[in-house]
């Protein structure tokens, strides 16, 4: 009996729809997706209690196609480069542009959607490629300049820093009289289209939108959709019923006059709807897109095959789940029925707002309604963060106190150091994945900001030297990101100096209070005034907002240098992570997760007063610290966040790093 | 003889070009305009030297018309608005908008356009009146509601808070179906006008553009546009020719690929072309208009009877003086030569941009290119501000000095206090005019932020109160701003604990450094933490941009709440002033103006660094100054301010103010 055949028969005795045809097409999508916390889920999307030997099977099948994914060898830079030329001209434009966004915007984008990557093999998180005739570009921010002049072929390609030498200037620059420069409108949104029109008109040019991306069609062996299985987000953990949040919803989009509102970001849909995927690293999404009507009904547009069993009743009556394809045609009708729809410019792609304007709708431009209350996190969620904030203590610990020991003997070497530390996280109940790649820098490697240790590029741990590690794990109970610089042996005065000044900047953002209303760009210099009377400073923002089991990067708070309009509210996690990098020595940053609390026993108050709540919990070097440096409440600060520390995980710890944790929370001041 | 024969003889005697119907018009003009610092100058516009008997007689004449347009006696509010809804049937438009700006939309404006004070009543510095057949609003912002409830009549007029209650959207459901609010376009912004128009379409309605204006049809004493003199301000004081300031900004300007930009910004006329004048209260501008072409020339668009002799030869061959009237003509002139002409949308009015896009010019929007060279004081402006600082520190000395002895006896009013102030200030070099009118109020009265004394409001001076002088002048090397708060007899504890913490805002922001780059918004919350740690705030700005010799506000810098993106740069002057209101009790405020200075003798700075050099020199009263609340840091700072004062003063001033000064600056610190 052949393997097939077998197939065939434990597919029909589990009571699967699929047949293998189906289940090939299936399991090219699972391997599309990361393997993420779970990697068996996705067995259940076959049937429903699967028997161990089909689910044997399926794993093995996948294994497969996940290993002929990655021997697949694509063609030279100059081959891909010179077949979507000629695609281009079959489609008679000029030129095309190839960012690094998916149809969602988001900071992860799954396999398929990798197509910066596999036209130019730059593979940071942000950046375009422009290709016209006989110039092309790769366009790259600061982070990731040097990154681009390693991955990119500099005979194809020219390198551009973004902000210094932006798109529209060499458009205007580049594209010739008459020429067309096209682009898929369901990758940017309508504010880039906008700038890169007005620089192709000023060069006598003009923009194109094109029906399907010319790129996919010269990619041989794109991955096809993720199709990574998709969970409810059990009300013990998301604090708010689906239901409610789409009535509450529902009543504000009423309020303001529109009759739907497009959602296109995974992180909002996957909040609104209480339900969780896997589609791209790291963020428990799945990608689709959602339509809510001013009557709380929702029209969830996804692949139903990555439902498992149980999501359609979680979902209920009101969710309408229909294919991804039926999206458009549901703009059209709302357009053809006159209604007033929302959608968010910074969000959603060119495509939507054209789409929706072309059948008729009044098209609102709004944030996302999500936004705003996903950011603030109820009390279940609240005290889910607090608890996996103790979990994840636990663990940073276990490793800080193994490192302790292992380090100063030398030899550790920066990759088995964070897959230590991956391997304490993993222990914690509720893990799921870690929530972004650890970064994991020795000496020099710590200096560069956004750091991924590779054979090619990992350094020991060795004395006398500074070793930074950012971190964070996905938990169903919450999301957490820490970062700590630890000192190999004895650090040098000027590591101190800076540790501690680093440290000040963290302390004044832990201890301030401020009036309702305040953003966190008016917040970002106390993080930063330390550093700035030496002659310092770092070039990112100070903190970043955080969801609950959701992105560990979401908006719309943050604390930054940038103007910023959105006041920092009860409920809103953030980081507080201001650092200092010295290129090819060390870098330093102190980060914990904090939580917008209001202040309310300040006698005489006159204003609502908010403050922050830290929830991370883990030492903080001591040997770092220049006491000298500190005042009375500094170190009042230190010593009771180290003792909290103590008290909160002590508890939760072996032995071992137990004794470790009773010394490394040691408190500064004497008595 | 009679009067006007001899007139006549003596303007031939004097070589004036004037006859008397002529200089009859001239004198409205002059009495039109603000009396200003010397306020015979205007006679050298009637001949360049005047004998004696001429000089008497003009002053005569100009004293009668001053006299003359103070008796006026307007109609009542009923009247005025009936007449200008008469006046709207006429034109047949249904409404109509009465904007408190003028056409330069400057902070200050002249008689002439005081069309909001006429129609309605209300005298505040910021404001709009929309009048529609059957109803009309006026709206203010915060600082003037209570004001707008005083001086504008309930029955007449709906008084809107305008953030709370939009005009737009007392436009979208005010204005009917069909209604046309009428304009005038002059005296609007664009992007007003753009949110109007919207707010008129979505009620059904439209907005148009009206050639001049109803209101001034039916205003039968309406005064004339002023004609204070317009003197050269010397290159002693303003450090760099009109002439190299024109090339350097023409060089911008066609690297930028404009052919020419429109100024109508009065404070960047008078800086571009080094000229002074007095059409509006206490900022030494001329109103008039003028165009900056790519070789340097300017066209300036004004009533040459201002100019005084040899102010046509200061301004050079390379400056056309032309009529108000011809500056329209010369926009379509740009437009029907095809050229690119630019203007700034938050200071041109829509008109500009109307007429400009009419006559077929391409209409780039950008900031006042003016702003930013004036904002970054030259050497010779910094070396004079610091000078005009100390001759204004030995006045206030001496004033605060006076109020020491007298103040405490009691009896003392607030007008009477901030007239010998004056007095004090009208005896220094180089004076030529307050900066503003001062602010002089006593216990609840200081907790007005914007408090101007009347017979009707002011208090005395009591014992154990407070007392609040916000005051400054124009001298012909620099402007200043100051206030300082100061306790007549003993104050209590919560005002020393509320004036040590406005103090150490105060501190924070003199002290601190930051790298280039960073805006006054992100250092806006170093002043307010002492007060939010209190759960205390105030809700205005920490520090607005100072000219020199020019407007005592002015852009583009601030520190303030407000997101903002101007990097503060070196040659900068901006205030420093947090404060604390207790309504109905008392109020608070420390002001000093600082200079943007680059910090260069920190030790190991890998950024450049900026810093604060205080200009402003005058005690701060010890007495409400708790300095258990002060760390030693901020005990040196004020001990060494203070020695400062005291050093640079004492030589300016008399031996009882010098005494004074010795016991106001002693440290606080033991031995």
């Amino acid at each position: 009996m052949d393997e097939n055949a077998t197939l065939d028969r434990l597919l029909r005795e589990a009571g699967s729809p699929f047949d293998t045809a189906g289940l090939k097409a299936l399991i090219a999508g699972v391997a599309a997706a990361p393997p993420g916390g779970d990697p068996a889920a996705w067995v259940r999307l076959v049937a429903a209690e699967p028997s161990p030997e089909l689910t044997g099977r399926l794993l093995v099948l996948e294994a497969g196609q996940r290993a002929a994914a990655d021997a697949m060898v694509p063609p030279t830079a100059a081959e891909r480069l010179a077949r979507l030329r000629g695609e281009l001209i079959r489609r008679e434009v000029h030129g095309f542009l190839v960012p690094r966004a998916d149809e969602h915007q988001g900071e992860y984008v799954p396999a398929r959607a990798q197509r910066l990557a596999w036209l130019t093999g730059f593979t940071g998180s942000a950046g375009l490629a422009a290709v016209l005739p006989k110039a092309a570009a790769v366009f790259v921010d600061g982070r990731y300049t040097l990154q681009a002049e390693t991955e990119v072929d500099g005979r194809f390609y020219a390198r551009r820093h973004v902000s210094d030498q932006p798109v529209t200037e060499w458009i205007a620059e580049t594209l010739e009289r008459g020429q067309v420069l096209a682009y898929d409108p369901r990758l940017h949104t309508p504010g880039e289209i906008e700038r890169y029109r007005a620089a192709a008109e000023r060069a006598g040019g003009s923009m194109r939108p094109l029906d399907d991306n010319p790129l996919d069609a010269v990619w041989a062996d794109q991955p096809p959709p993720p199709l990574a299985p998709v969970a409810a987000h059990p009300l013990a953990f998301a604090g708010e019923s689906a239901a409610d949040k789409r009535r509450r919803l529902a009543a504000d989009l009423g309020g303001a006059g529109a009759d739907a509102v497009v959602l296109t970001a995974p992180d909002s849909i996957a909040w609104l709807l209480n339900i969780r995927g896997g589609d791209v690293p790291h963020t428990p999404v799945t990608l689709a897109f959602a339509l809510l009507a001013r009557t709380g009904a929702v029209s969830l547009f996804i692949d139903r095959r990555k439902l498992l069993p149980g999501v359609a009743e979680h979902l209920g009556p009101d969710v309408e789940v229909a294919a991804p394809e039926a999206f458009g045609p549901a703009l059209d009708r709302l357009g053809r029925d006159g209604k007033t729809v929302q959608a968010d410019p910074a969000t959603a792609a060119a495509w939507v707002f054209d789409r929706l304007a072309a059948a008729g709708a009044a098209v609102r431009r709004a944030a996302d309604p999500c936004q705003l209350p996903k950011a603030c996190k109820n009390p279940v969620e609240v005290d889910g963060t607090r608890a996996a904030h103790r979990r994840d203590g636990a663990a940073l610990s276990r490793f800080l106190a193994w490192l302790a020991q292992v380090a100063p003997k030398g030899g550790l070497g920066e990759i088995a150091a964070s897959d230590r530390l991956e391997e304490f996280r993993r222990g914690g109940q509720h893990f799921r994945d870690l929530s972004f790649d650890t970064i994991s820098g020795a000496g020099s490697n710590g200096a560069i900001v956004h750091y991924r240790a590779s054979p090619k590029t990992e350094r020991r741990l060795g004395l006398g030297e500074l070793y930074l590690v950012d971190s964070g794990a996905q938990y169903l109970d919450g999301t957490t990101d820490v970062t700590r610089t630890v000192a190999v042996g004895t650090p040098d005065a000027e590591m101190r100096d800076r540790f501690t000044r680093v440290l000040k900047g963290h302390i004044a953002l832990a201890l301030c209070r401020f009036p309702k209303g305040t953003t966190g760009s008016q917040l970002d210099a106390l993080a930063r005034q330390p550093l700035w009377e030496a002659g310092l400073d770092y070039d990112h923002g100070t903190g970043h907002g955080v969801g609950s089991y959701l992105a560990v990067h979401e908006g719309p708070q943050r604390i930054s240098k940038m103007p910023g309009t959105q006041p920092l509210l009860p409920g809103m996690i953030v980081s507080n992570e201001p650092g200092y990098y010295k290129t090819g020595a060390y870098g330093i940053r102190i980060e914990n997760l904090v939580l917008v609390v209001p202040q309310d026993r300040i006698a005489g108050a006159e204003r609502d007063i908010f403050g922050f709540e830290t929830l991370t919990l883990a030492p903080i070097d001591r040997t770092l610290v220049d006491a000298d440096l500190l005042d009375a409440d500094e170190i009042a600060w230190l010593d009771a966040y180290h003792a909290r520390v103590r008290t909160e995980l002590t508890p939760l710890v072996d032995a071992d790093t137990a004794a470790w944790l009773t010394e490394a929370t040691r408190p500064i001041a004497p008595g």
